[in-house]
């Protein structure tokens, strides 16, 4: 079902479908329409027709989408369907914080391991991991296999970070570090960095 | 210099250059180009001319860019001369993490105020900041005109939460809960979900 190219954007799309969907469902409903998880999302109907046409066939006009089904679906496309293991680096405010964090569950993650590089944190207990020293992290995260990590290290540390990351096997970052990465070709990142989502809305004001 | 409309994919970019430029001048940098700055951001050199060439004339052929001065430039096009007040509603791990968040220093952002509805936690303290009762949220943001908040509540609760910041007078918001928004014409709501963000890179695994 991946063999066809889907442009990024839809692609980033299939996410907040997701998101939604399952919210319908925790709701107790089991059937949708594109206008109604349109209304929700602030996208069109026709847009979310168009989004999911490019997966294959998904519900049926006056129908409606069964939500369990089209959950699946795109659990499937996402390679959702089991749950990828996730190494945090840096336990600092953040990296507790989304070590902690319980709305992963259900969504396609588990935090596995943390890491840190501070003598005074690592031993440490975060929820139910004890934190990791970084100087390991190459051989633990090739050893479990883990292809998924976050970093929550300062900016100054973030890009040493990312290498070990790659070269231990790592082939999608979330980088919460204020800091652009140099990782090489084939490596997914993405960012989550508030200033930054802040500083996009105060233009408007 | 706001008159004329700007695609808003670009006002997108310009806070990542800021960054960027920022760092650099951290770094005692005091000139660049656009191949550096596009290096640095994986964006091309033309991507990034084209860009500001959008906000008036930046920079010479041959000479390239005086950071410090390209940093106001972009700081007077976004709105951040000066520190917006932002409010921040909900006290669990992520609200404590953003409240405590050193990096929005220098960055047009300062935290002012923290609210939560738990009657534990009323009164607490995070940081510098008494936690103050959500059922006040309006009039104390209403009186002290804060119009940039964040809401790092449940995501049963945000919907709830984001009409009564509408309703005290902000015009941004910044929402961590897991869910997505509706609000009135002209709310800017910008969302940070890192599991939305990791199912967008597992499609490509």
């Amino acid at each position: 079902m991946n063999e066809k190219i889907i442009p990024d954007i839809v692609v980033g799309r299939l996410p907040l479908y997701l998101r939604a969907l399952q919210y319908m469902l925790q709701e107790g409903r089991h059937v949708t329409s594109s206008q109604e998880l349109g209304e929700r999302l602030g996208v069109s109907a026709a847009q979310i027709r168009k989004d999911l046409s490019q997966f294959g066939e998904f519900g049926k006009q006056g129908t409606g989408y069964g939500i369990d089904s089209l959950i699946n679906e795109i659990r499937q496309i996402l390679n959702l369907t089991i749950d990828w293991d996730v190494a945090v680096v840096g336990v600092g405010d953040i990296g507790t914080a989304v070590t902690r964090y319980r709305g992963f569950a259900n969504r396609g993650f588990r935090v596995t391991m943390i890491f840190d590089s501070d003598p005074a944190k690592i031993g440490a207990q975060v929820g139910e991991f004890t934190v990791q020293d970084s100087a390991n992290l190459e051989t633990v995260l090739r050893t479990a296999n883990v292809q998924v990590a976050m970093i929550a290290v300062p900016a100054s540390e973030a890009q040493q970070v990312a290498l070990q990351l790659v070269s231990a096997g790592v082939k999608a970052i979330l980088n919460y570090a204020p800091i652009s990465l140099n990782v090489p070709p084939g490596i997914c990142v993405q960012y989550i960095d508030p200033a930054i989502h802040l500083q996009r809305m105060t233009y408007y004001l």
